[in-house]
């Protein structure tokens, strides 16, 4: 028996997660239907409508239903049969409300396209979002939410560029230390394009990166101009391995050579260089945690956001990539970094953090470690 | 009454063409349907099945009936009943076999959705083909032909550079004298990009520019391998509106500065940098045109194509830019330019023309004008 939140399980898990699992329940997504959660308390209106159209076990939509008094119904579909008998079950099991439940069990690219006005949108597959992405950008209302989560990280974050092209159409960056920053600003351009393509503007509002996967949630707008603004914020990533320089540039500012150190830059993207979060919601969420049953690990995670959402910059520093530009034998203790650099630590990497400092400071405080 | 190939029509026609005709009969889509006609007169196999999702008065559906015994069935759909009506009665007082045809009255994208192993798939819209595309890429067979239309010619050639970045994700380049190829190359882009999302590989193999209008037609083959590889042609375009000189890069290679006259260089793209045809292919066009009745200016849009589609060259000159860029108050007659410069015309301007000359040589010819 395992318990997630309100909801029961009668089921024994395997010792290797896996698609293969007859119906498909990964407790290492514990956190992320936590922060799902949090989002509906914040994001969505009394009584909103929410979709979850691969809805695999049923956990996710269930929690929806028992911890939330804002989802007024949950549309859940799976493909696969077993998963939709599984789910009616604990649907009984927990005696809810049929009026709050619409269950589907087809192909979710043909409901998506019938399907309008939802308030939360989720698209979260095993593997890489894209095949499924464009389907899902229509039933999200204007001002809902659309999650995306990809579990092709290693793809986004540069271990296979050429697949990463083929997906996404943006290069990775695996030799910076931010390359899982890099990887979900590549998921985030390519949301923000297929959305443009379509009159609409999906803005991220809050983006993580945890265990093998990246999510990111979207606020959904309407119309050829707002879609433009966003598409303003997608460009490229110079990045300098010589001295850390790094900067967002248009296609038009493209350089080729480091102008702190002359090394030779190398360039990522296309990709977001705009922010990964909205601040007023990272706060509110911050706020609501407690109204929830959350993990640990979600509440440290969400914590670490707090701090590093506020910072306005595109990558950050980690201890060993300073360490090993500027040949600091003894480096000093995380600390030390943070005070010297005025930084914010990131939840994207332990000793990773965050600074608003430009190159020319940074490389004067480096002297000062 | 209007005769198009063996199609005769009672029609009258507006003045104004728009899509707000009740029934949609465009006569100057005539060498559109023409070339289409030829397309499939080489690029099918016996008894193929020819999809027009948007098939509007159904002259192109029709013709494809009449006018080649390669077709063994045409699927014609349109959104609006009366187009269907039209295109029923058509069919009868033209007598084809209805074992011939299948006419569906629905939403493109969904029926779409379930068609497999079409030989021929015409994406013809009024607008842009982009909102479209994703579902086009699906019914097509292995080796078959997606046809593709975009009559945002002004989008993709740069008068509206920010909805070409919303709709295509590129950069176009007004500034240049082939800003029409440029346009072209990022229709190709799109389409490349959108397959490749999906592991397909849709090679271009003929395009074109006419009167309001761009067209390609793409081969689809299947696999990741295959989709990489054509991916290996998508780059950005530099060039130099002092010297003319243009290159096509890769990302890493984008530079700022004109190599030969150290003018700021101007970036397009991302966009196709690979062929625009396939020499063999046009060839075989060239070969059955008579078979079918073409209008004049089909096969003079023919016969140009057949003489540019063997050099090898993003972009083209045209008399004034080199007149401009060089100061010729006297610029001599095309012929000479020709001769000059080893060029063939270009169909995409009819005072351009194509050379395969590296820059270096280009200039030293220009001289000896």
């Amino acid at each position: 028996m395992i318990r997630e939140g309100k909801v029961f399980l009668e089921l024994d898990l395997p010792k290797v997660i896996s698609a293969d699992m007859g119906v498909f329940y990964n407790p290492h997504m514990r956190e992320n239907r936590d922060i799902s959660l949090l989002m509906l308390l914040v994001g969505v209106p009394e009584g909103a409508v929410v979709c979850d159209p691969m809805g695999a076990s049923g956990v996710r939509a269930l929690r929806f239903l028992l911890e939330t008094q804002k989802v007024g119904k949950v549309i859940y579909n799976d493909i696969n049969p077993k998963a939709v008998d599984f789910f009616i079950k604990l649907l009984e099991k927990h005696s809810v409300d049929k009026q709050r439940v619409e269950v589907y069990n087809e192909d979710a690219v043909l409901l998506l396209r019938r399907l309008k006005n939802c308030h939360y949108v989720d698209l979260d597959p095993f593997g890489s979002p894209i095949p499924f992405l464009e389907s899902f950008l229509f039933p999200v209302a204007r001002h809902g939410i659309l999650a995306v989560s990809a579990t092709d990280t290693a793809v986004l974050s540069g271990t296979y560029p050429q697949t990463c092209q083929r997906r996404y159409h943006a290069k990775p960056l695996l030799e910076c230390e931010f390359y899982h920053e890099v990887g979900i600003r590549i998921l985030i351009k390519k949301v923000v394009e297929e959305g443009a393509k379509h009159d609409y503007a999906f803005e991220p509002i809050f983006s993580y990166s945890y265990r093998h996967y990246l999510r990111v949630f979207f606020r959904k707008d309407i119309g050829p101009r707002r879609a433009d603004r966003l598409m303003e914020s997608i460009g490229y990533l110079l990045y300098c391995d010589g001295c850390l320089f790094r900067k967002g540039v248009r296609l038009e500012d493209i350089q080729r050579t480091c102008p702190y150190c002359s090394n030779r830059l190398l360039v990522a993207g296309p990709l977001w260089l705009g922010s990964l979060w909205n601040k007023e919601l990272v706060e509110r969420l911050w706020e609501v945690r407690g109204s929830v049953e959350i993990s640990e690990e979600t509440n440290k995670l969400l914590k670490r956001i707090k701090g590093e959402a506020h910072i306005k910059s595109v990558g950050f520093y980690t201890l060993s990539s300073i360490a090993k530009a500027f040949r600091l034998s003894q480096p000093p203790p995380m600390k030390r970094f943070l005070e010297v650099f005025e930084g914010k630590r990131t939840h994207f990497d332990p000793e990773g953090f965050r600074t608003e400092l430009d190159h020319e400071e940074f490389l004067r405080r480096v002297k000062e470690l």
